[in-house]
């Protein structure tokens, strides 16, 4: 089983099936993993989910949140699953038999999420510029979707049963961009920083009046997309904050003295 | 996705619950598997379960048999899924990460089967007897039952996306004794034919009134396992039951001379 388990949070975005959540939680169970979060669930289904047979004490520590950047607030990597099949990927695309040795070295440094969709229709678009990859479990193109309980419980059985014993060096070519090993000062930042950056450096855009408002969302999204794939460490997350809030702070009051 | 895919039967041992027989079928059609046997199920949920969304026609072409013996009669390999924790193997016990070195040999000779238990039990004593190997799903201690259909879709997973190029070397100490590689006369003989050998030598063993009446069940047992264990070829199996059948003509005769 893998040594850092602890360190990895399952995240179901509205999952609507009580059944599937249940098998979420046995899963978790029969492979060692214990940090469960739910979106925004439906509220009755949730309710009668968290009485699944042995997974009890699981699913009563639940975290419950209303979105998903803040089911990932403290994750340094997320990571969405999905397929490509309908979609465009517009972030680095993974395949599962290859997450472990990127995962690894994160989980010795900070904190991963694993984010699974709704079962109609998956992670949307918006959700996944949350994600600093898009996690695709090889499937067979004529069938690609998988069910939400089989699809975690083969994530975490290959989390679990490929994991290498955790003093082993990280080769770097398969580090992702922005990780520089086992350094504290090249821990990247939790999406929560990412996101308040983010939100610096809009209000900033539209001090500057950037763009027209209509480009917002956008720009947002692309802006949420770009810092995932910058991936900066919490110190210069940090750094780039303090030159946009100092900037702000220079478009405001020459606004003010217009 | 695994080349010799046909080569693979999913055999479901008296299965309850429909759901899960709709979602095995599903993980079947995610990783590409398409020869789904299952042995004396429960009619009217096995009826429902054939209604099962996006594998329609898997579960319209599954085979239906009364026994497990039958359901595997032409399989050269025969892995029983299950877990040690309740039970001590009576045949080799393979770990599932360590399993596509030893089937992918055999898939190019003759055919696999992997047999899942019933929900709540899992595969008996009597059942694994039929087996060649215990696979075993490596989980925690403390939770280690899967449910049916995230354990048929950890395992075709694994088979699915660690199974080699068709034209790799055979590794010889993986292979299971009997198996000498390419050479078709060294091809397994399947299952039905190891069952007609065993019928005869048990005959030829009451002809020669081998041991008490009430032993019969423990011996024919025993002589199951130890036809597995010794996994003769084709041409082997063809050799022994020519011996014991003129064993048993002399030992018939001398009777009737007595």
């Amino acid at each position: 089983l893998l040594a850092n388990a602890k360190s990895v949070e399952i995240v179901l975005v509205s999952p609507r099936n009580p059944l599937n959540i249940g098998a979420v939680a046995r899963a978790m169970a029969n492979f060692g993993f214990e940090h469960l979060t739910v979106v925004a669930p439906y509220e009755p289904h949730w309710q009668e989910a968290r009485s699944a047979v042995g997974a009890e004490s699981l699913l009563h520590n639940a975290r419950r949140t209303e979105s998903l950047a803040e089911a990932v607030a403290g994750c340094t990597l997320v990571a969405g699953t999905g397929t490509l099949t309908y979609r465009k990927a517009e972030q680095r695309v993974v395949s599962l038999p290859a997450l472990v040795p990127i995962l690894q070295p994160e989980l010795e440094l900070g904190r991963v999420a694993l984010v699974f969709g709704p079962e109609k229709h998956g992670l949307t678009r918006e959700d996944l510029s949350w994600c600093h990859l898009l996690l695709e479990i090889p499937t067979d193109p004529r069938q690609p979707s998988m069910n939400l309980g089989q699809a975690v419980a083969v994530c975490l059985y290959e989390l679990a049963s490929r994991s290498l014993p955790a003093q082993l060096d990280h080769p770097g070519e398969i580090n992702l961009k922005g990780s520089n090993g086992a350094d504290q000062k090249g821990k990247r930042a939790p999406s929560a920083n990412l996101d308040l950056l983010a939100c610096v450096i809009e209000e900033t855009m539209s001090a500057a009046e950037y763009s027209p408002r209509a480009m917002q969302p956008a720009n947002r999204h692309d802006l949420r997309l770009l810092l995932r794939r910058l991936a900066p460490s919490e110190h210069d997350t940090r750094r780039i904050l303090g030159l946009f809030r100092r900037i702000l702070w220079r478009l405001q009051r020459s606004k003010q003295g217009e």
